[in-house]
């Protein structure tokens, strides 16, 4: 079926509802004085708990940070996505993908998508098949995963590493 | 069809064999001495001429800047991408989709795509129906469309002016 | 004095000790398996309480978040550095100065400074004679105020209103 | 003496007229539909020569990136600024300070300085010493050298390797 749906697939209805209401109400916390446009989001992870985040501009702009980027540092900070029993030589892989169930986004006008760079960040903590819930100021949603909006995907095992990249770049 | 395409449906064999020569090329001006991951870029313009960039990195990662934008921003600088004749009213829409007509993308590894900030960027300037071919050290390539590499894209049109949305904002 | 200085001139003995234990501790939750260059960056607020944060890498590189950057994001989502009573209006520069005391940074080596992408973002938050603690890997640290580290800052200050840019836009 | 200063140490009067005159001129390419804030930057070379820069916002504010990088990394795709003859494994330091005499940058309003990321980025090409050209709407100008601009800067040696950094990482 093609993205965005009008439903999940993944979440129950009180799931959903949690989204929203944390979604929404993370708008407040935005700093946008030069967009005006504030952004709330919320993370569900699988123990039912949220994390959530909201835009942070800069009077420099390309120093701002969106609201799902800053949600997914928090819950990165405390702990919820990165995967602790990940050998060293493993973390690279081994934060992938755990911790993240769905992400909510909120706006204030009636609806909007994640930008490239931050469907690129969440690439890095969370599962291709995850959610992404994108709400309206009045509750409305549409739904893709990951994979369906960052599809072909430039992730952490399209890159070799910086020491594997020197032997290669000699050769060439 | 579904993406990635081993076939370009808008380019002629020359045209593909013009990209794919600037775009490995353009690895040579990579300024990479972190990650040691060479990316070259070449803009195909409607008048046959191109705009080649590289990746610039940065002892502080994330201010380095990508191939794909580097070469935007050179385009962009020497009159290629935008819409001149547009009124200075129109100008947030008038510059979107004027001037590029395929985006090539090579690197050192048998192939990867514009990561999710450089979809974002080019989002900006080239027509969604634009094709982007990824090429691999050794030429081969993959081609896939702006479209279906960022859906649902948060694009000019996604963002009432800061004005409307100040007003949007005290309603709430 | 010239900076760096190697003592403080604003914090206590004990405030000091707790900003070097916090920012030191906060390295164990970077995300950096391309540079693995850990970082940890701890506020104290001044009510005595601590947010820290660390930096949070991707695969493509300008994406990824560093730790001073983190800190501040986590601070403001928890209502710490920014002014709650402000008037809308006001909102731009009301939210500068507030709620930070110090912040500090520490790294794996002798010790390493904020980029500047990161003076920047700070620049929004803290007062420009707050105080920046760089810690080694042992300890060790220097002093320097945000104004010595970012000197003539573009600030908010700096950036007209997008409507009174406009207006001047016009006129050129 | 002190930062800014109103006269530059290093130019001559032409050199400075020249630089004065790109620097306002790129303006005219600025591609700023959000802020309308315009900027022009502009690199004078040891020969003469002058590659110029504008501000290129997005829809997605932090995706844009803004003059003084576009000139740099066009300068770089030129051969301008990178030591050609470094030895590779010499390649990460020997491409600084090669190439920029002075960088100028040119607003709509009285002058503004270069932000915290531009600051960075410049770093790391551009020799310490060399001066920065801030022009006002009516040509006036302030002088700083990038080492008043970003004291205590974090550049190419502050960061070792990504192996060596692997190593010390893992005796901590
Ligand atoms: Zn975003
Ligand atoms: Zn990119
Ligand atoms: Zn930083
Ligand atoms: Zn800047």
């Amino acid at each position: 079926m093609a993205a965005p749906r009008s439903h999940s697939d993944s979440l129950q209805t009180p799931e959903l509802d949690l989204l929203r209401t944390h979604s929404l109400e993370a708008r407040n916390s935005s700093y946008s004085p030069y967009s005006n446009f504030r952004v709330g989001a919320a993370i569900l992870h699988p123990d039912g708990s949220i994390t959530t985040g909201a835009n942070i501009e800069n009077a420099s702009y390309p120093v701002g940070i969106c609201a799902e980027r800053v949600a997914i540092t928090r819950a990165v900070m405390e702990g919820k996505v990165r995967a602790v029993g990940a050998k060293e030589e493993d973390a690279k892989f081994g934060g992938l993908g755990t911790g993240i169930k769905a992400l909510g986004v909120a706006v204030d006008t009636e609806g909007a998508s994640p930008c490239g760079m931050c469907r690129q960040f969440i690439r890095e903590f969370m599962p291709l098949d995850g959610e992404i819930i994108m709400f309206g100021n009045d509750g409305e949603y549409k739904v893709a995963t990951l994979q369906e909006l960052l599809p072909l995907s430039f992730g952490p095992d399209s890159l070799p590493s910086s020491d594997e990249m020197l032997q290669i770049r000699r050769q060439q």
